[in-house]
C-alpha cells in the first residue's frame, strides 16, 4: 500500500501548471489518501531561524501535535538556535506535554539566529541523526537556505522530506494571502500609534513619531494606519517622500499642526533610505559610519527638529521605536488559527511523501508551495491599488508622487505580474485533496 | 453630467448574474466614475440596531468620515435606539469631530434596540425629515426590515438609498466572507477560555464550561477552540450531541478526567437546544416556563453535575458566561480595517445611487449584495468540511456521529448550495469599479 | 552559633505586647541575625488550600526562589490539591528552575482544594516525609487548619515550623492592611464594569448588574467602584438595603434612569443575603432547595424585572457574572511585589526557628502575626467611615440607612475595637530586625 | 457662619507643628464644617503642567466632579497648553458631563508644557478672569510654580486659593507615600521588560535593555525589577555602578550569559551619569554635544557591544525605550482610586478656605502639605534599606559598593532625616477632621 520509495523522488517536486488557461495552479494542501511515511520510522526536527515573529510557538507547538494527535509520530527533535543548532549546539526533544503551554508565550523555545546556515554541516547532522523530515521556519533567507538543502539532500539520495513554513513579521512574501503574526503586529502597533497620538495631543504642537517593522515593505504601517484611524502621515519604503517644498512632508506637517495642533507620523523601517542616503552625502557624512542616524526614525526626528528650529517653531516631538515590544508578543487568536493551519498542512504533506516545498493560504486556500516561488521575489504595498488610495483618502496626506511615478509604479506592477507566470495575484488552487474524513490517519 | 433621476431607479437594483457558467456575480464596491447625489443634497442617516457588536462604533465613524471626507457631505444624522428611534426618540448631529474617538469603544454610541420596526412611521419619518440615504447597521432581521423600508421607498417614489452594513458577532451571514466583530469577539473569548482552562486545572476533576454566543450558528465556539489549543470538547448548534451512553458527552469527559484530571468544554449558546427539549419533557418540566434551564450552559452544569454525583465521583465544575464582556470590547485593528472598509463600500455606493444593497467581502473582494441574498439563509458551520475536522483532531472530542449523519448532513450541504444558484460558496465578483484615483471624488 | 532546639520551643510563638499603652506589637518581619534551621537539613513542603486568587503562583515562586537563593535549600516539595494532598495525593519536587515562569499564570501549580483537613492524617505525613517546614496558603479556614496541625506538631514534640500566608481575594482578613491578590481584582473586576457600561448605555433604559466577589465583607465591590467612576449603586453585605418604597433601591433605579436613561450597579455576592431569605419566606419558597436564586445576582435581576414589568416600563437588564474570570488571572505588578515581600517574610521566620505564625503588612510594615489573630474575626467595609463616604458621594446611591443603623454600627465598630485590644486599626510593630546586610544569609 | 475673610489670609498657611515630641504633623485632610467659599461664588481653574504621567485625567475629572458634586460649584475653567495657557491660550469650561469618560484616556485632555511660568501675566489673568480657586497639577518645579504664584496672589491681597496636586511619575517626591500613575508605570513597564525577557531568551547570548523613567531616583525601575522577576541586573542613579574589572557590570553579564544563557538589564534613565560624562571627557568627546550618546541606554548598549566585539564574543543586544509608552497610559484601578482621594482632599481644603498647599497621602492617610516641604528635596531609593536589599537578593546583581560607600550612604540617608526636623519618613497626622456625615456639604 506504501507508495514506493521512487516516487517519494520523483513526485516530492510540487506540481505546477505554469501557464495554464487560469493561472498558476498550487497543490491544494491537506490529509492524504495514501502516507509516505510509516510515523514510527518518522524522525522529524523543527529550527526556527530570524528574528521574531509572534506564532513561532504556535507553530512549533502544532507541528509537534500535528505529528503526534495526528500520525502518532513519536521521534521530534528541536534544533536549537536556527540553522548552526544542527552543528553548533545541543538539541532537544519535543512532545505534546512539553510543547503545551507555549502558544500562549512571544519568542521561540527553540531559540533563533541569523545566519549560519553552512550545507554541508547541516546535511551531515541531518544524515548523522537519522532526521527525514526538516521543518524550517523562517523567512526568505531561511527557506532559500531550505531549498539549498533540500538539493543536496536530493544529490545525496537520502529519503528526507524539507519543508518551510515561511515567517515574515512584514508580510513581505510573494504567493500567499498574508503571513503568520502580521495580524498581531498590526494589533500590537496600535499601542504604539496611541500613545503616540496621546502624547502629541497632550503637547502644543505635538508630533508623534512612530517606527513600525518594513524594511522593504509597508504592510505593517499601512494596515496599522488604517486600523487606528489616528495616523495622519504613514511613510512606506515603496512611496519615496521628499522633505522640502510643495508637497513635501515639513508643509504638510505645518499644514496639520496649524489645522489640528498635533500629528502622529508613522514611518516603516524601509521608508526613505534613498533620501536618507542622498542627504547623508550632502552633509559630507558617511552614512555607512554612522548606524543610528540611518534609523529612519532617528534622522526624521532630526530634520523635523532642524527644519522647525529654522522656522523658529516649537514643537514638541515623540519619537516611539516599539519594534522588539512588537516581535515579541504571543500571537493573538486569529494567528492562532492561522499558524495551527499552516503547521497541519505541512505536517500532511510532508508525511505524503512531498518534499522542498513551503506552505501557505494562497486566494483563502492551504496550499504547497515550491521554495523557489516565495524567494524569486518580494510581496510589496501596490501604491496604485485601492488598499493605499483608501489610505491615503484617510490621512489626506499627500501622495509625493507625480503623475511619472504612478504611471511608472504601474508599468512595474504589470511587469512584475507578467513575470510570476501569469496572474500571480489570482494563482489557482488544485482541488485533489482527500475528504478529510477517509484520510486513514488516526 | 450627472444620471438620470431615472437611472436611479432603474439600476438601483444590484445587477446578479444569476446561473452564469462560473456562478454569481456580485457588483463589486468601490468609488464610480458618476455620483448621483450632489454632496450638498444629501441628507444621511445612519441607525444601528439588534445586540451589541464590536466595530459597530468604527462602521459609524467610518461612514460619517467616509461621507465628509470623500464626498463633502455635511447632514448626517444619528438615530437613537434602533429602529423606533425614527419616530420616537431624538436624533443627533453626527460630524467627523463628534465621532473621532468612538472606534475606542464598545457599543454603539447611537443606541439600539430590537423591534420597533414600524414600516409606515419610518418611512415618513424620513420623507418629512428629508432625509435622502439610510445606513442600516443590523443582523438579518434588520437588514431585511431595511430591505421592506426599501419597498415602500420605492412605492412613494422617494429619492431616497436605502442600504445596508450586516451585521453579526454569530457570523451567520450567508454569502460574506465574514461579518465584522467576528475577529474581535473570538479574541476576547480566549480571555475566558483561559480563565475556565486555569480553574479547571487548579482543582480535582475540574471542569471549567464556557458558554459562548452562537444561536444557530457555532463559529465563535469554533473558531475559539481551534485559537485557544485548551479546549476538550466544542459543542456547536450544527452538530447534535448526546449526553449517556458510549460516544456520548459523558464517557468522553470522565476519559479525559481519567487522562489528564480536568478539562475543558465550550458550547454555543444554541447547542444542543433539542436535547434540552426533550430532556425537559421526560422530566414533566415546561421548558418555556423556566427560561434559567433553557440556557444551554446551567442546563448542561446542572447534568453533568448530577451525573458525577450519582457515580459518586467528585467533580469541580465551574460555569463561565462571558457574553456581554465579549460583545461591550471595541474592535481589534482587524476588524477596525475590515470596518473601513465596509463603511467607505457603503458610501460609495449610495453616492452612486445604488439603493437596496448591502455590502461585505466575497471571496476576499468588497461587493455590494441585494438585501434578499443575505437573508434568505443563514451561515452554518459545515461539520462535514476540513475545519470542523481540523477541530475534531485537535481537541480529539467523539464526533456524536453517525454514519448516516454524516452522509445526511452532506446532501443538505449540497441540496444548500444548489438553492443559492451555482457554487455559493464560490460566488463571483465583477470588475467594473473606476480606477481609485480618476473617480473625480475629493 | 545556632539556638539552642530548645528554643524553638519556648519562643517559637510569636510574642505579642498585649495592652501596652501604645496597642499591640507585632514582632516585625525580616532577616535575622541567627539562623535556626541549617540549610542542608531543611524539607519545606508548601500548599495551597481554598479558592483561586491572583499571586498564589508567586507565593509558591518565592517561597521557593527565597529559600533556595537566599539560604541555599534544595528540598522543597509541592503538596498538591490542598491539604488532602498530604495524604491522598502526589507531591511534586519544586525548585527555581520550574518555578521560574509560573507567576505569569494564574491559578495555582499546586492544585487546591476545600476541605480535607484530617489532621492526624497530616501531621503523619509530615512526620513520616520527615518536613520540617510546613507553608500553608490559604484562607482563614485554612489558617485555623494550619494552627490545628501546629498544636499537633507541638503535641508530639516535631521539630517542625509551621507558618501561613493569608490568602483572600476578599480582603477579608483582619489586622493586616490588605491581601495579596485584591489589587489585581480590583483592576480585573473594571472589565466587567465597563462591559456592563457599555451594553447598559447602549440600550433604552439600560441596566448593567455585575456581581463580584465578596461573601462577608465587600471590599471589591467598593474598591471597584472607586476605580470606575461608571458605577451608580454599589450593594455590599455591610450595607444592608431593600426594594421597595421611599429610599429603596427601585426608586433609586427609576430616578436614574430617568436622569440617565441607563445605569450600572454592582452587587457583592453576599450582599442582601436577609433579604433574600425574607423574601423566599414571603413566597413561599425554601432558599435552600434553590441554589440558583440564591445568587444576588440573578435574585435581583429577577426583581427587578418584575418590578419594572409590573411598572409597564421597558428596561434592559444585563447580568454580568465575572467572578472566575477575575479569580484567574495572574497578579499584577503591584501584588506581584507584594507576593515577594510576603514569601520572603515567611521565609526569614522560618528559618529564624518561629512556627504558628503567620505574615502579613501591619501600617506599612511586614509582621509576623500568631494565627489566631487573623483567624478570630473578619475585616469589613466600615460604612461609617471615610472611605464609604467617599463611595457614597461619588455614586450619589442612597445610603438605605436610618440614623438608628448609622448609630448602631458605630457602636459595633467601637465594641470591635475594644475586643481586639486596645486600637485593633492601629497595632504597632517592634523593630528588632538584623540589618538586612548583616545576617550572614547567602 | 462663614468664616471672616481676614481667616482666610491668617490660616491659609496649613499649620505644621515643627519639631513635636512625636515629628512633624500635618492637617489630615477631609471635609471640614466650615465652608469658606459660597458654592455659587466659586470660579476654579485647573491646569496640568510638565510631562505626562498615568491620571492627569482622572484628577481633573475629580476635581471638577468633586467641585460639583460636593459643593454645587458650576464655573470651572481649564487652563490649556500649562501654566503658558493663562496668558497665551484659550480655556475650555470644564462641567462634569465634559469630563465623564477622560479618566479612560491617556495624557490629560488639558494639555500641557513645561515652562511658561510668567508670574506677572499669570495673576493677572486670574485676577482679569477673576478665578478665586487655582488648581495645579504638576511636578516639584510646577508646585514650587504654584508656590511663587501664591505668594504674589497674597501679596496683592487676592481672595484666590491656590493648591496643588503633586505629579511625578518617577515618585521623587517626598514627604508622601508614593505619587499618583506610578502604580500604573511600574505595570506598564512589565510589558516591555516581558519583552526584552522574550527577545533576550529567543537569541544565543541575547540581552535585553530596557530604559525605564527615573532621572534622579529610580523607583520604577526598583518596582519594575521587584514585580517582574526577569531581570538581572537593575541601574538606579541612587546606586553607581561601574564596567570594568571585578564587580563590575562586564563581568557580571559575562558571568550571566555563562550561566544562562541570557540576560535582562534594567537601567534608569539617570543612571550612571557621571559615568557617561566621564567616559566621554576620556574619550575626548563633549558630551553636551552629542545627546543620543547622553541616553543611558543607547551609551550602555553601544558600550556592551563594544566589549564583547573586543572578547570575540557574539552578543544580541536589544534595547527597549518604553517610556512613551508607559507614560500614555490611563492608569489602572488602583491610581484611579488614589487620584480620586487626591481630588476631592484637594477640594475639601479650597472649600475650607486653605491655600498655598498641596495634598497627599502621608502613612496612609491624607494631608495637606505646605508646597516648601515637597519642594525643598527629592525622594530617593535609599540603597542601605531593606527594600533595595530584597532587590539585590532577587537579581543577584554585585552591589557595586565599597564598603565606603555604604557607609556613606547611610550617614547621608541620616543627616538628610535630620534635615527635615525630626522624622521626616514617619511624619504625624494631625485628626482634626469633621466627620464626613455632619459637615453640611451636598
Amino acid at each position: 500500500i506504501r507508495r514506493e520509495l521512487v516516487v517519494l523522488h520523483a513526485s516530492m517536486q510540487i506540481v505546477v501548471h505554469k501557464d495554464g488557461p487560469r493561472g498558476n495552479h498550487f497543490r491544494r494542501a491537506g490529509p492524504r489518501q495514501r502516507v509516505y511515511f510509516e510515523p514510527d520510522e518518522v524522525h522529524a526536527c523543527i529550527v526556527t531561524c530570524g528574528g521574531l515573529c509572534p506564532g513561532l510557538n504556535t507553530v512549533i507547538r502544532e507541528i509537534v501535535c500535528g505529528l503526534s494527535d495526528m500520525y502518532g509520530v513519536t521521534k521530534i527533535l528541536g534544533i536549537q538556535g536556527g540553522y548552526r543548532g544542527f552543528y553548533a549546539r545541543n538539541t532537544i526533544d519535543l512532545t505534546p506535554k512539553s510543547v503545551n503551554d507555549i502558544h500562549k508565550r512571544g519568542g521561540t523555545i527553540l531559540g533563533s539566529s541569523r545566519g549560519g546556515h553552512d550545507t554541508m554541516k547541516i546535511v551531515d547532522s541531518i544524515q548523522y541523526r537519522g532526521i527525514n523530515q526538516v521543518y524550517v521556519i523562517g523567512g526568505d533567507g531561511s527557506q532559500r537556505g531550505a531549498g539549498v538543502i533540500f538539493e543536496e539532500v536530493r544529490k545525496r539520495g537520502l529519503k528526507v522530506a524539507v519543508a518551510g513554513i515561511p515567517k515574515t513579521i512584514d508580510n513581505d512574501i510573494p504567493v500567499i494571502d498574508k503571513s503568520f503574526g502580521f495580524d498581531s503586529a498590526v494589533e500590537e502597533a496600535q499601542r504604539a500609534i496611541n500613545a503616540a497620538h496621546v502624547e502629541a495631543g497632550s503637547a502644543d504642537n505635538g508630533i508623534g513619531l512612530v517606527k513600525l517593522m518594513g524594511r522593504y515593505s509597508g504592510f505593517i504601517a499601512h494596515y496599522a494606519t488604517l486600523a487606528s484611524r489616528d495616523v495622519d502621515c504613514c511613510l512606506i519604503p515603496e512611496s519615496p517622500f521628499y522633505l522640502e517644498g510643495e508637497g513635501g512632508l515639513f508643509k504638510y506637517i505645518e499644514k496639520r499642526l496649524k489645522e489640528n495642533g498635533h500629528m502622529v507620523i508613522v514611518v516603516a523601517e524601509g521608508a526613505g533610505q534613498k533620501l536618507i542616503a542622498e542627504n547623508m552625502k550632502e552633509m559630507g557624512q558617511d552614512a555607512s559610519g554612522n548606524a543610528l542616524l540611518l534609523d529612519v526614525g532617528l534622522w526624521l526626528s532630526q530634520k523635523i527638529n532642524e527644519h522647525f528650529k529654522k522656522n523658529k517653531t516649537t514643537i514638541n516631538l515623540k519619537y516611539i521605536d516599539p519594534t522588539y515590544m512588537i516581535r515579541a508578543i504571543p500571537s493573538n487568536a486569529s494567528d492562532n488559527v492561522y499558524c495551527t493551519l499552516l503547521a497541519h498542512s505541512v505536517v500532511h504533506g510532508a508525511m505524503a511523501g512531498y518534499t522542498g516545498f513551503t506552505v501557505g493560504q494562497v486566494n483563502g486556500r492551504h496550499c504547497y508551495i515550491p521554495f523557489y516561488r516565495i524567494t524569486e521575489k518580494q510581496n510589496k504595498v501596490s501604491i496604485t491599488d485601492r488598499m493605499w488610495a483608501r489610505l491615503l483618502s484617510s490621512t489626506n496626506q499627500p501622495s509625493f508622487l507625480s503623475k511619472q511615478d504612478v504611471d511608472d509604479a504601474k508599468v512595474e506592477d504589470e511587469r512584475t505580474a507578467k513575470l510570476l507566470d501569469g496572474s500571480p495575484s489570482n494563482p489557482k488552487v488544485e482541488d485533489k485533496v482527500a475528504s478529510s474524513n477517509s484520510n486513514g490517519v488516526k
